[in-house]
């Protein structure tokens, strides 16, 4: 491989983190349907066979921005052990200032995996499940048995994703809110119960 | 309006419900996302001058499809008020034979919906504010207080949901499956009480 070669390769790979980088803050506010190779070629400046070069389709080029999404999703720490209310914590996060982008994209991605024809319906089934072991560890310790806790996780979760889902298409915020105070004291009282089965 | 012009609006009349119902068929199978104008057109047999002449964009194909496809969802009876269990009537429905393709649909647009630039977007709002008006019903029938059953349908057809969602895209029917039989008793526990509360 000659130095020029070589030189040119670390350049595109300089100009491929860029046009990830792009590619994702559009999806993060439009989402991945609105996503083009046309507009995010304009929003870096490149030529469409530029872009071309480096994303071979338009699916390729999601593929990569949604593992760029769901793994910066999944590094942020989702539950921190010391929190007290972590439910209200994930819950804050996912509506304050008209909701996360990541929690946006998440149920978007999750629509699109409903017939089985997604590029990222395997990303997203790791994520999930990801998802479930983060709570389900949480669970354990505010007292929820170890052989229980998967099965709660997966309705929590599940109930935390319904709601949000619901506020961001209805823009019901009174009426889901609602809803959450009502699911956070389920799990609350539940919760108690674990504590009283562990003392008694 | 000539006899001739007016016949022919028949039949274009006649050939506009034999496309919805093909297209509406192709939805329920394959999602919103897979259809397009050609595949619709090759599976009434007609060709796709006559296809935009009935519905000019995909868009204003789909949105017809949908309504139509929304407006079945909603006549079906969602709950009955004889059955003894409408959670698990619903439960059973969304998910036997690998799930009704309606439930798949509904989740495939609320997906479609999270940035608010679907086509269907209002119909979907209707919708979903029906099924918390119908199981607000059904609560209240069920002994819930009229000025809370708003917001346990809520929480409640919010969890159904993110459990049926989890259930399409991980396949992991027996995690899911115990996470909402543990719905299903807390849902019990809660009228239990309700019931209680009425006889007191």
């Amino acid at each position: 491989m000659s130095e020029q070669v070589d030189g040119r390769r670390r350049r595109y790979e300089h100009r491929r983190g860029e046009i990830l980088e792009a590619a994702t803050a559009h999806v993060l506010e439009h989402g991945v349907r609105e996503l083009s190779l046309r507009k995010v070629s304009q929003t870096v400046g490149i030529s469409h066979a530029t872009l071309l070069h480096h994303f071979r389709t338009r699916d390729e080029l999601v593929a990569e921005v949604v593992d760029q999404v769901v793994a910066r999703a999944l590094s942020v720490p989702s539950l921190d052990e010391a929190d007290p209310d972590p439910l209200r914590t994930l819950w804050d996060r996912a509506t304050a200032d008209g909701g996360s982008p990541y929690v946006r994209l998440f149920l978007e991605l999750a629509g699109m995996s409903m017939f089985g024809t997604s590029p990222v319906h395997e990303a997203l089934v790791r994520s999930m499940r990801a998802r479930i072991a983060a709570l389900s560890e949480g669970l354990v310790r505010a007292g929820c048995p170890p052989r229980d806790a998967e099965t709660h996780a997966t309705w929590i979760l599940g109930a935390l994703r319904g709601l949000i889902s619901d506020r961001f298409v209805t823009g019901d915020t009174a009426r889901v809110d609602a809803a959450f105070e009502e699911l956070h004291a389920a799990v609350a009282r539940r919760a108690a119960q674990w504590r009283t089965a562990q003392n008694s």
